[in-house]
């Protein structure tokens, strides 16, 4: 069976892990936690799958018969499946169910096992009674928290799904751009933008945002409303677009009908000019903390303090914000191959919102820009 | 504060279970059962939600703060918030934090209690080890099947929303069988189909299904690829349409240009002789096993059982596939206000694959059909 190399890499830093923590094993249960591990994840409604690993042993998968073929293409362990669709008797599986049928594997498996890991916060209780009645003794450890920190580390294979994610975003605003003319509703510019994706990428593409017009854009953001855009306001396109399950974060601010007044032209010039001091801050060893004062402190120098509420940016992966996290007390550090966002915004009652994001890979040599449509209004 | 009366009857309900189990109380996870007996569900990132329930007190949704005035439009009864945003030092809200945030508020609340019930095929591990540690003696009770079976029967405010979900459907029907023309890819015409029901609800809309044209429909399903469909071919388009989280699940199968030859025609007619025979056993009292093969017998007959390789349909709800099932062995039984589906299809290879899809409501005249979008090639 085939290995692809991302999965492999992070099992080997979960042996790592396990064997640091002196655990015997780890049952990993969380839908992406899963995926991270082993390249598969189920489009299917209600079809659990957990991965099990002993040290020293083969890895093994525990999914549905049915998509056994699928994972067999990432991941190269062991996979054992139960049957999750059988005309005759079974149209869908339950966890309770998934967790009964794999009694008996992990009895073996995990024999004489006293300590082993879990994503605890992720763990169901099906799953965790299940290992109490087949390894009686067994201790879990809660390592939930080290796979997150796992996670901010970005893989090669990792890194080519966020940067498509990001290079769909861009041409995404290259159609926003022409859209936001007067008389359109923000609903119908949103599902232009989808439509377009959708043919790009070829089906599905999930894909939501912020997408606020007017004075809407003061409340920061929202979901796209059947409200009528006008000549000179501004619209906010917050953009989540992902490649399997793999984020984009970014938001571009555009003036309906392409001219803005003097007011929203000012904010948005401090608004780059925040984006510029954040990106500055974008090195190996500053912490969150140092990246959001980087970009607070143009907004306070230029008087704007009060009218940004909300946190400077965070890591993108398979979640859409993740650690590190720019806020004011934030130890998180930065390294290599962490992606991350800035989103400077300033929102003004009587003038408008304008917020600009975009995604970086911290590098050694600095920030590498992933997200490069035209910021201008 | 207001009190919904959908989550109220069913809060009463649930009160009713645990008196009958003897269990004090309730401890609900999911995100979809904290949704059913509260009215609310979160669509923020990260913001776990959790329903506590000591019988004879007032019930407490465990939210977090950003989200409380939202969960108090249909939810009366007490809300207790953790800080899920406080840009000083949180962004997001992970469980192991919303759990450790609870056990005061656990140890209260229960205090004394030595059984209560959860959902524990969801149940997160955090949360269990919260409860162990706040009410040291308790033990939990797994309430997942009977809450799985108090959701097959629906109530109005759920029978409303799926209504209006099966109506969406028939209007993307409608369009459906004017963009079947030669030239277009699968993904257009889902795209267009996902735009115009976006603008018809005014803001963002789930919606997917299997959207497979020409040969692709002998595999009974699939997402809408870049495949150019041809004059005479069959396009199952089964649309998965849902609102508020209720769900439509239908089925049609049109012809690109409109004219069928012989073979498909004979399939559809066969199709829908199966759906009548089906649609006559959906009575209160039949067995899920009694609606399979009222179907089956049509195509047996027909001397087509080999191309009919799936389940008769399913109950629909907050899941797109629910008890009852209808397949060979099911003993699941048809009771007024359920909702179900009914899906006969053929796949001959050489031919092509027609499916129609239809929703119902169990009442005890009989079943009424939520969906009416015309069911001619």
């Amino acid at each position: 069976m085939p290995w692809a190399k991302g999965p492999r890499e992070r099992i080997r830093l979960l042996e790592g892990l396990l064997s640091e923590r002196r655990l015997e094993g780890a049952v990993i249960s969380g839908k992406k936690e899963v995926y991270y591990f082993t390249g598969f994840m189920s489009w299917r409604l209600l079809l659990p799958t957990y991965l099990f690993l002993r040290s020293g042993r083969e890895p093994v998968l525990f999914t549905g018969l049915t998509d056994a073929a699928l994972a067999s293409q990432t991941f190269g362990g062991r996979i054992e499946v139960y049957e999750n669709y059988k005309l005759e008797e079974r149209m869908v599986a339950y966890p309770g169910y998934v967790a009964s049928e794999s009694e008996k594997f992990i009895r073996d498996y995990f024999a004489g096992a006293t300590a082993i890991g879990a994503d605890s916060w992720n763990l169901p209780h099906s799953l965790y009674a299940a290992l109490q009645r087949s390894i009686p003794n067994v201790e879990v450890a809660d390592i939930s928290q080290d796979i997150l920190a796992m996670r901010t580390i970005k893989h090669e294979d990792e890194l080519e799904l966020i940067s498509k994610s990001c290079e769909l975003a861009d041409k995404a605003y290259a159609m926003a751009r022409s859209l936001v003319t007067p008389g359109r509703t923000e609903v119908e510019i949103y599902s232009e933008i989808h439509k377009e994706l959708s043919r790009l990428v070829g089906t599905f593409q999930y894909f939501a945002g912020d997408f606020v017009s007017g004075e809407r854009t003061v409340a920061v953001g929202g979901p796209p409303t059947s409200r009528v855009v006008k000549e000179g306001e501004p619209f906010i396109f917050d953009l989540w677009v992902t490649t399997k399950e793999y984020w984009s974060d970014t938001c571009r601010t555009y003036v309906v009908g392409g001219k803005a007044e003097e007011g929203l032209r000012k904010l948005h010039s401090i608004v780059l000019k925040a984006m510029e001091a954040g990106i500055q801050m974008l090195k190996a060893g500053a912490t969150g903390a140092q990246v959001y004062r980087s970009i607070h402190s143009v907004f306070k120098d230029a008087g704007y303090a009060e009218f940004f509420p909300h946190h400077a940016g965070h890591g993108i992966g398979l979640d859409g914000q993740e650690p590190p996290f720019f806020i004011p007390r934030s130890s998180d550090v930065l390294k290599p191959n962490m992606v991350v966002t800035l989103e400077p915004g300033l929102y003004v009652p009587g003038v408008g919102g304008v917020r600009v994001e975009n995604d970086f890979l911290i590098t050694e040599e600095g920030p590498k820009q992933l997200t490069k449509a035209t910021m201008s209004l």
